[in-house]
């Protein structure tokens, strides 16, 4: 915990914009789940499903929706608990920014302005003509390369490469071991050769987006590859050249989205989802894990399978499915009833 | 555009060997998609699907095969227009290579001999008794592990590992993030404990492979793990100890070969495809996205699904499968009626 | 090979507490496969299907189980030939270890102690408060966050990523472009907005664990992720903030395991799998690759699919599957014949 000293539960429901139910006088010292809490803890609930845990809870105090107060507890009543809980979280353990400046084992280029308050640690290297924001921080075994452009108060942890002529925006957070700038993997093929096709675009990362460790994200054979404000990336996915991910959508760990392909906003793309190339995806749009996407999808859809079709229509195919040996040994009576009743007419 | 200045339409047709239609001495002075292009601009057009698009560019010239000789445009005429196309992005984009010799940042190894005319980066790690070819370009961050052979005119990305006693060919493009080298996965398994096999052997990347961001390749148990020369794979792409990829194949992303599996020459293995161990694919085979290879494939297949089979089955079943519950309802359908004569009868 | 001379074959079988049979005077002096082995090598066997092979080697020696005893070879009969070939592969490439010391081109925190005898590369970055143990090894370009500690004997290869405030145990092995700590994937949202959960707990990285090349492991929101004693982890896996994975576990290449998820002790996790969230699988469980597990698995399971399914009721559906065009044709045909005999009827 960063704060030392603790807060009054009342300060807490202010603070949250909340409806204080019970003691608001208590001290709150420390932020907990529903099962580890102890004495002092507020913690959060946002399902019925957790009532018995709850009763158990030792937490002091409760950040629910209005449907638990019931309940003999001390509360801070909100619309959305678990957005409640991230400020509190926030409130707790965020620590003040202080710039470091610019590490004399950092390798700066030639031409390359560099912000205010920035903190810049050993062994980041940064190209020739680049532009780091103010307060960027840019951790050791960073690449960045020629011209690229980092917005103000973005996060880039160790070892993430981003290479020449690529433009991440503002408040990104970059964790570390991602690949921003590859080469999309493009090739003319001529007498069974594959010639390499140069990959002379860019890459767009727009403000507010975080993307997760490992993630590659290739530049476009021309034009940009972009990811546009407010998306979030889980870890280890792959993002082809030429794509776009629209505002605000959600792409979770070791998805993949082929070249060209374009995500709309406020879509969910699960886990070790794949799309094909050259498809467009509408705002919207809820993806299961491991679907295949093989076409196009209208906003508004929930598919899921391999290849991908409307929720309901897989959640009947499926459920079939694994009757289908019962199923064969119907057919199989029905033949031989049939074939009895044939020879009797 | 590194050119700063054009190139006569007829000029680029010779370089093409293509043949000219329209006005030769117009000025070209860009490349772009089709949709993007604006004059001065030649663009190209590989299908007939793109003719709409066509009608309404902006470019001053196309590259196109003969079948849209009929458009009233500035022509290229070529066999394969997106090859023609790489060679003009070449010939516009690709800077000419400048030496920049090995930087007093970065660290190398004793016995280390460097080839003429190398790029070494700030803070590349080089180990001892490796090999670096004529032109090699080794970006910051790299490690390349002691009696290392890199072949010449390779490039290296920034942040690729490249461990010990690990053969790479000549024009080997290495995006970052690459690890080449670890440790296979091998484990002897002796009373509900795993014991780690020691992997001793080698890894042999052979002359103008390509392999993609944060791709890893792991060294072979004994022996080698190889990919032959020509091949190309996309990122985070999995290669496990002892595999052997033939020549001029294609690998997309995200796709796992799992140990002393052997894929042949000139095959497409689709993203996210996976394979069993131990077995063989023939050459010219082409896998769908996501299937699963769970045995020997003959040459010149193409196959998809989970496990995989013919494209045409697949194709067959998969139709089938979307009729699952209107299937279960005919039989439950024929079952009454079958009744129903059963009584009469 | 690390010995320069050999070994007596009775001396080897000394080594590996097995039976020798045959010749025990003559020198081993190699370790290969049974199509490679040539004159001096030792190879082993253990499956019978390998028989044809193992009359055709030219080894000089094999490891095998008495199953094999009626061929004439020289043998040291074992009950496990693949540990006891692990072992052979120890003796003879094991080099010892040598302390190189803390190289002066590393980066070393304040108030961070450092053990006996590690060995430390050039352009290794360690921060504040961290702890590392005794003979531990830190390649080049790998992070180590403020307050981690490493634990005894442990190996980290290059380019390895570990974040503030984590803890490896001992013989811990971590391959290249692996990170270790980054933020767990937690959004509250509001208003569309995804808002960043502050991840402000640990990931635990129990003693013998073993984690292959570029796998990600996320730390928790609050607790800790942790991967337990004695698990090996292939490469390019996911593991989500607060997972748990159990004592001894296998998980291969490119699996992924979605936040609070506990998989058990003794698993073993295919390729490609992925798991939804918040499910708790139990020990002893065996999962095929590309399964996509969606609930609480039952300890000593076998199971496979997406959604995945006992393998028992796998195999079934599965072979049906193929023979759903047939079923289809079958069911036509009996609306037929039904159709005809009600007519008549």
């Amino acid at each position: 915990m960063t704060k030392t000293t603790g807060i009054k539960l009342k300060d807490l429901a202010k603070l949250l914009v909340g409806e204080l139910s019970g003691d608001g006088e208590i001290l709150i010292t420390g932020i907990s789940g529903i099962r580890e809490a102890k004495e002092g803890d507020i913690t959060f609930v946002s399902h019925q499903k957790y009532k018995p845990e709850l009763e158990k809870t030792n937490a002091s105090a409760v950040i629910a929706t209005k449907e638990f107060k019931d309940l003999n507890k001390n509360f801070i009543f909100v619309d959305n608990p678990y957005f409640a809980f991230s400020k509190i979280l926030k409130y707790f353990y965020e620590k003040e920014y202080k710039p470091k400046g610019v590490d004399p084992k950092a390798v700066v280029g030639n031409n390359t302005v560099i912000g205010k308050d920035v903190s810049i640690y050993p062994l980041a290297v940064i190209g020739d003509n680049a532009r780091i924001g103010d307060r960027v921080v840019i951790y050791s075994g960073v690449y960045i390369g020629d011209n690229t452009v980092i917005g103000d108060d973005s996060l880039i942890y160790p070892n993430v490469t981003i290479r020449e002529n690529v433009v991440i925006g503002k408040r990104v957070i970059l964790h570390s071991g991602i690949v921003i700038g590859s080469d999309g993997f493009g090739y003319a093929t001529d007498k069974g050769r594959h010639n390499k096709i140069p990959q002379i675009g860019s890459v767009v990362i727009e403000d507010d987006v975080e993307l997760g460790a490992n993630v590659t994200v290739d530049r476009a054979t021309l034009g940009k590859t972009v990811i546009k404000r407010g998306t979030k990336v889980d870890n280890l996915v792959q993002i082809a050249h030429n794509v776009v991910i629209g505002e605000d959508s959600i792409i979770v760990a070791q998805a993949g989205v082929s070249g060209s392909t374009e995500v709309g906003n406020h879509c969910v793309i699960g886990g070790q989802v794949g799309f094909v190339d050259h498809i467009k995806i509408g705002d919207n749009v809820m993806i299961g894990a491991q679907s295949g996407v093989m076409s196009d999808v209208e906003p508004n859809q929930v598919i899921l399978g391999s290849p991908a079709i409307p929720h309901k229509d897989w959640l009947r195919a499926q459920a079939v499915y694994q009757k289908l040996p019962e199923m064969r040994k119907r057919i199989v009576d029905l033949e031989k009833r049939l074939a009895e009743l044939e020879k009797k007419a």
